[in-house]
């Protein structure tokens, strides 16, 4: 049997496991990222955990592995200044990985992984121009335009989370954009939001006691769940903003639909519906009922990992 | 020979040439849009124009006829809610136009038919991914990325005029959008811009004698000619916005360049010096020194009418 290893690296968990031609994750693990702040301890961990997946399939051929990563350059093979990860600067890991382990490679910041497995497994297989947004502890962008992704002129294309929303005054982004996307919209910038509306309102709320850092995606999702003013009004707001920024992004290619992916979006109802709303209100005339909001077609969990995989899966079918 | 007829579709003036295969228009006139309501009087006039141009080089093969115009959309064939144009609605110009003139015909955004201008006979003859950017009346964009022009699920990629840059608190566009980049960049903007800086600031200036409907660009750039600070400040406000709005764009496709072209170009320094500072100031750190600005490797008068005839040419060649 054909397998890819398919490896998700994010600010909390990194995430492998083996994915077959139907982009099915059949095996997978992690392991903490911030547990391995020095770079070859972390990539022999990769090495190690992979080898220990790849035992249980023996007699299987692997093609290739797959890696997505945030400010990931998939031209270069580098992570770049990355602002949720340890290791600072310009990290070469794609040279660095093919030393411990012989095989194709390829690297792509996370989200354009995602809009590639949505391509290859999940829900754009017939769409040939959609973006891929991953709501996690950021907010990253994956461009696919007359059915190929956006790679940028050196790999960074999609960085829009840090596209400033408000001429030059608003929140500081991780990496010092006034006003950027992603400081309002992401898991981080919701709590933001539920900061900002203590501040705005006087209203009697769950989150007047419990401080910013014990704060969580999913007790905001249940205070709206309960009718806590507070929470329902920061959904509200993100949406706002969301919608406000997929309408200009509209206005850039012109995407059939959006995908969304990642922890935000389990808030459902709460961010969906103003989102769907305000969206068709800031969206132009000429756009209007012709972009699709749309979720993942991968399964939640292993979508990171698959999405990584179709980097390689990708390169079989052409 | 082979020749290709060339129409640019502008708010003011319609502008029709022959172009050779080097891109060179070896025969142009113009006629003003306004004078022509009609849509039907409109298309007799374009027909006629064109016949007495060819009726200069009998004997030569036309090969087809590209059309630049704003709000075209290039998989359907139509001109959509143009606000600088008289026809409202949807034009279905294309198949209009066919019925008079029996040869391949092809229509684009006038700023997406400048980049593929640039691409066969200009600036960017070796470049995969830049934006091409056209300041008229209005702000114009033509995206290319991986070597091909974005058009988006039904053609209308590339509106970056309205774009919004203030969280729908700014100025109004031409399509009621608040705060669109538009109703800032282009020189239109740029006199908006003058009864601002009058309303902010005190000083003595050339244009406290001169209203709004008299106000043209080239005094504006006159004007900072000779030191009037309301012109400098003027031009140092719509470079700073056009700045940030560049770096979001960056963001998105990671372009190696963007070639400007228009008439708020020939505003020369005054323009183009604080732009590429607060360029480089609002870029990310992983774009920074990556991303050139440049100006139009067409010739001035005659750019928009072989970037249309470059929709016919790019055919030719593949």
């Amino acid at each position: 049997m054909d397998l890819v290893i398919g490896i998700d690296i994010g600010g909390t968990k990194t995430k492998i496991g083996l994915v077959n031609k139907e982009g099915e994750c059949l095996e997978k693990t992690f392991f903490r990222t911030k547990e391995y702040p020095n770079l070859d301890h972390y990539l022999d961990q990769v090495q190690n955990v992979s080898n220990e997946l790849l035992s249980k399939y023996n007699g299987s051929n692997v093609l290739g592995c797959g890696i997505g990563a945030p400010n990931a350059s998939s031209k270069n093979g580098t992570i770049e200044n990355a602002s949720n990860l340890l290791w600072k600067g310009s990290v070469p890991i794609l040279s660095e990985l093919q030393k411990r382990m012989d095989m194709p490679m390829r690297i792509m910041n996370d989200a354009s992984a995602a809009a590639l497995g949505e391509m290859l497994f999940g829900n754009a297989k017939d769409i040939s121009d959609f973006i891929a947004i991953t709501l996690g502890t950021g907010f990253g962008a994956g461009i696919v335009a007359n059915g190929q992704l956006i790679d940028g002129f050196d790999g960074f294309a999609g960085e829009l989370g840090h596209v400033d929303m408000t001429i030059g005054d608003g929140r500081l982004t991780g990496l010092g954009v006034k006003g950027g996307l992603e400081a309002y919209v992401s898991a981080t910038g919701l709590k933001r939001t539920i900061m900002y509306m203590l501040s705005k309102y006087l209203v009697d709320s769950r989150f007047r006691g419990i401080a910013y850092n014990d704060l969580h995606g999913e007790d905001i999702t249940q205070a709206a769940e309960e009718g806590d003013e507070i929470a329902i009004k920061a959904f509200d707001y993100t949406a706002k903003i969301m919608a406000q920024a997929m309408a200009n992004f509209t206005a850039f290619t012109q995407p059939e639909a959006f995908i969304l992916l990642g922890g935000l979006v389990n808030s459902g109802k709460w961010i969906l519906e103003p989102l769907e709303t305000y969206f068709d209100e800031f969206l132009l005339e000429v756009y209007k009922g012709k972009v699709k909001i749309m979720l993942s077609g991968m399964k939640g969990k292993t979508a990171a990992i698959c999405g990584a995989a179709a980097l390689i899966w990708e390169k079989q079918n052409t």
